[in-house]
């Protein structure tokens, strides 16, 4: 296993070169791609599908695409997330969103182009590979991006703004709009590096609930952050009247459920008969500060 | 070979399925995407598809998911295309356009979802089969459809308006716009069913021809048809400043070219040693009336 900056390192080297491999992009298109995938951020999902390919010990050359592919679906969902029909925020990483720096059309087609792009650096991988490992991880991740995944979790997030917070209707968009995308690298990395059942099920439950504790750690960011560390504006939640998880449990509450997301995450991965320190101490990051 | 009327059938069939067979979609995000997908039309994209695996002697049961996943790109591309930001158009076929029935933000979710779905209804096709040959066929499709095919010409159609209609680069919007998509199920179809070279060739050459043909036709609609037949507003290419084919060569010069396309188009198909009636009557077609 490597250290997260090891495998974040080896994201940032691919990314700009998996957009080079698929033909000539036009212009803007091409720029408004790479300026949002080249905005930085932890790269989470994707380090997180490396090494869970490392730990199963299949190849991390091999789930590089897979790896490249996440980071453009987590990255389209944020410029469309962001646009004036949606969410409307205008910055992003401290920097405009990309509907501010290129317009809200050429952002449109941003984000279906990463969508696109994500889809054909998968396939291409899977093409050249002896079995279909390559076309099931790509499903996978296609699957948990997509109507009944991240898209439906989106759809529930912007339509129910203003309603009651539920906890079934904030689980709901919970799982799907967050925790889907995060469950997916491990799901892909599973199918990748041929794991068995037991492990397969313990790489999905530590998906499930690092995801759902990262979402409630950004809701409480959003009550309790610093517009100037976060690179984006603080308090939209309430203003906006979405159902986080903060609006469901309060402060407190949430605080409360965000341990106990943590916990089951490394209990879930302390299953495997492995040396799963790298996924437990990320899970511990999580309950301080992340994103 | 079936009637088009007949492979139209199986696909107005098969269509719906293709959705319930992902999972609970919530609402408003299925309706939207049923709207869309149910607005009609002549399912040409997935029609070729069909028709061409059964001029190979291929399965028309195992290429029906890749042409549902086919109109379903189709479908995004027009839901994405209508927006505001985007063409503005109120209308699609005769009816509300999805921004104007589900507001703007679930049309973009729509659009999105329709994407995501396409490729998930693909992989799960390609997953059940005993070699890369569906990988082979989502793959072609999913690349005519992204950042160097389709949203390649979307992109250059929607940012290029006003500038002066070169040949190069109506070219290149009709080529990316409009005729990746048509040439995609023939691509697709001749991985799925083992086309060799020569086959391949042929139906890629029929597919550019009868794609470039298609859009000429569409630009002659635009200044010559009739509003209530066609279910959209008409005369717009030239309001908006569009790089059409009749703004580069005029009413007469794109007569002629789409003549000429036409017979491009047969003479491809025609190197084929079986009966493509078929292919070649709806090359014909193209040259009266179409869309």
């Amino acid at each position: 296993m490597k250290t997260y900056a090891a495998y974040l390192q080896l994201v940032e080297q691919a990314l700009p070169g998996a957009l080079d491999g698929l033909g000539e992009i036009p212009s803007p298109l091409r720029d408004a791609m790479q300026y949002s995938l080249q905005a930085g951020g932890k790269r989470l999902r994707p380090v997180l599908l490396l090494a869970a390919a490392d730990l199963l010990e299949g190849s991390v050359q091999e789930a590089l695409p897979f790896a490249c592919a996440l980071e453009m679906i987590h990255t389209y969902s944020l410029i469309h997330d962001d646009l004036p029909a949606m969410d409307d925020d205008d910055l992003r990483r401290g920097r405009p969103a990309c509907h501010k720096a290129f317009g809200e059309a050429v952002a449109i087609l941003a984000g279906d182009g990463l969508l696109s792009a994500a889809a054909e650096v998968m396939l291409n991988a899977a093409a050249g590979m002896d079995s279909l490992r390559g076309t099931m991880a790509a499903r996978a991740i296609l699957r948990r991006a997509g109507v009944c995944g991240m898209v439906a979790g989106q759809t529930v997030d912007v339509t129910m703004e203003g309603t009651e917070p539920t906890a079934e209707r904030v689980t709901y968009i919970h799982r799907h709009k967050t925790a889907d995308l995060l469950t997916a690298p491990l799901e892909a990395a599973a199918w990748l590096a041929g794991a068995d059942p037991a492990q397969r099920e313990a790489l999905l439950a530590y998906g499930a609930s690092v995801g759902l504790a990262f979402q409630m750690a950004d809701d409480l960011l959003d009550v309790e952050g610093d517009m100037a560390q976060l690179g984006k504006k603080t308090g939209l939640d309430a203003t906006k009247g979405k159902l986080s998880w903060v609006a469901l449990r309060g402060v407190e509450g949430t605080r409360e459920d965000l341990l106990r997301e943590t916990a089951r995450a490394k209990a879930a991965i302390s299953t495997l008969n492995k040396d799963v320190t790298f996924f437990t101490s990320l899970a511990d990051e999580l309950t301080t500060r992340w994103r």
